[in-house]
Order: structure tokens, then C-alpha cells, then sequence
């Protein structure tokens, strides 16, 4: 893990108690993608597998959490907000829970042209859950400048 | 609140280490509806609103409570799990979160009679969640027979 997840998953987990409860950590944090990963117990329901709460609320944090560090990299300054989500859920989760999420280049760009001609622009990301596709979340974020 | 509502909050955060982190609370619980209610405090984000994995949770959780209230006072004996799910947040919580949901007579005897005819059954529900509708959640949820 570099330095800069290290932090980013710090202020995280001392801003959000939930991402603390659920032991959210970053495993691999780079321009373009992310890989989280917690442990299964504190995060699971009535049938001893992925609590389906904790399985979205890891997913929506993973897209937070790329975005929160490609808007660092391109120096854009503002607040962060997810605006609408879905959830499909295909497999239980017997083991800990990973979720990975990826940018690609054209998309990154325009969420930065458009922010900085708008002040506001939207992300849409589609994170993985699980080695199997246990799980996929597709996620809008918001951006909007000097907040 | 009556003795079915608080054995069902007792069983849920007793099996869901999220839901205790929450502060998951069941405030009203009937047949065809329920109220439950969170404090800010546990389920803040960086911003100190309500954060959206925790509302996420604590309405994906009201759902399944009131799915699996109709299911004992039915009898139907099975598993309850949600297959997918999708959530609009319109406006921040600054208070503490309250979650509804009611189902309709047709629904639930619907629910009831495709479960006993065919072992499987879904069931589909809108949770509203704040005083001024400050999100949205429409989840599906899926009993399964002698699980």
C-alpha cells in the first residue's frame, strides 16, 4: 500500500465510523483503479455471509474513494457526493470482501474538462464485488466545486 | 413499541454486527408497515451528514424486517435474502434517520400465495427514508422455502 491510500483509508475510517465497524482498508490505490478489501466477520447478516448493507456500503466507498483521488491528482477542489445507486446481487460472500473499481482514461478527463467549465460533473462507476462477480454496484458520484 | 418488534431488533442486531453499529432501532412495527429510526451520530460521512452506505443499510434492513415479520405471522417458513436493489439520495441528513415502508394487502397475499405454490417468491418495496423525502430506496427481496 503507498502513502497515499495509507492516508486516504485513514481519513476515512477516522470521518466515516462505519468504514471503522466494517475495517475498511485499501489494498491497491492507483490513478486509474482501487481494489478495498474487510474481513467477513464484522460485516456479516443472519446467514453468516456478506451482510448485503456492508457489501454496498464497501462498494459505494470504493468509488468514493478513486474519486475522492483522482479529484487530489487533478487538483480539483471540491465536495464529493454519491447521487443514485443499484445493486444486483448474484453470489453469497463466504470470505472477505473485495471490491474493485476502474477509470478509464477519456472518462477521467471529461469529468475533469466538465468540472472545471461547469464547477459540478458526474462519475459513473461500476464496481466488482467478490472473485466471482458475487456482486456489482453501479454508482454515480457527484463533484462540485468549493464546497 | 410491541414485544414482535423488539425480539425482531433483538434478533437483528444480534446476528448483523453493522446493525448494532447503526443503532438499528425498530420504532413501529405492524403487519403491513414499519418505522425505524438510527442516530446521526454512528452513521456520519467525511461531510457530517448522513452517510450513504448507512442509509443504504438501515433501509435495506427495514424492508427486510417487515418481509420477514409478514413471513412469521404467514408461517411461511424460509430464507429471506435481496436480490437487487436501487436508491436515489435527493437531499443530506442532518438529524437522526428514519426509515418506512408499508406493503398492500394485494401484495403481501400475492407474496404469500406465489411463495406456497411455487417454494419461491419476491417481493418488492419502496423505502422512504427522512422526514422530506431525502431518499429513496426500491429493493427487491426473495423467500425461499425451508432453507
Amino acid at each position: 500500500m503507498t502513502g497515499e491510500a495509507g492516508q486516504l483509508q485513514q481519513t476515512i475510517r477516522a470521518s466515516i465510523p462505519l468504514s471503522e465497524a466494517m475495517q475498511f482498508s485499501i489494498i491497491e490505490l492507483n490513478p486509474r483503479n482501487i481494489l478495498v478489501q474487510a474481513p467477513l466477520e464484522p460485516n456479516v447478516n443472519i446467514h453468516g455471509t456478506g451482510f448485503a448493507g456492508s457489501i454496498y456500503s464497501l462498494a459505494v466507498l470504493t468509488g468514493w474513494a478513486l474519486s475522492t483521488h483522482i479529484m487530489a491528482l487533478k487538483q480539483m477542489q471540491g465536495d464529493l457526493v454519491v447521487a443514485k445507486a443499484e445493486i444486483s446481487y448474484r453470489a453469497p460472500l463466504t470470505d472477505s470482501i473485495q471490491c474493485r473499481t476502474q477509470v478509464s482514461e477519456e472518462d477521467c478527463a471529461a469529468f475533469q474538462l466538465r468540472f472545471e467549465s461547469k464547477g459540478t460533473a458526474k462519475l459513473a462507476l461500476k464496481v466488482e464485488i467478490g472473485a466471482s462477480g458475487n456482486a456489482v454496484l453501479r454508482a454515480t458520484y457527484v463533484a462540485v466545486a468549493g464546497v
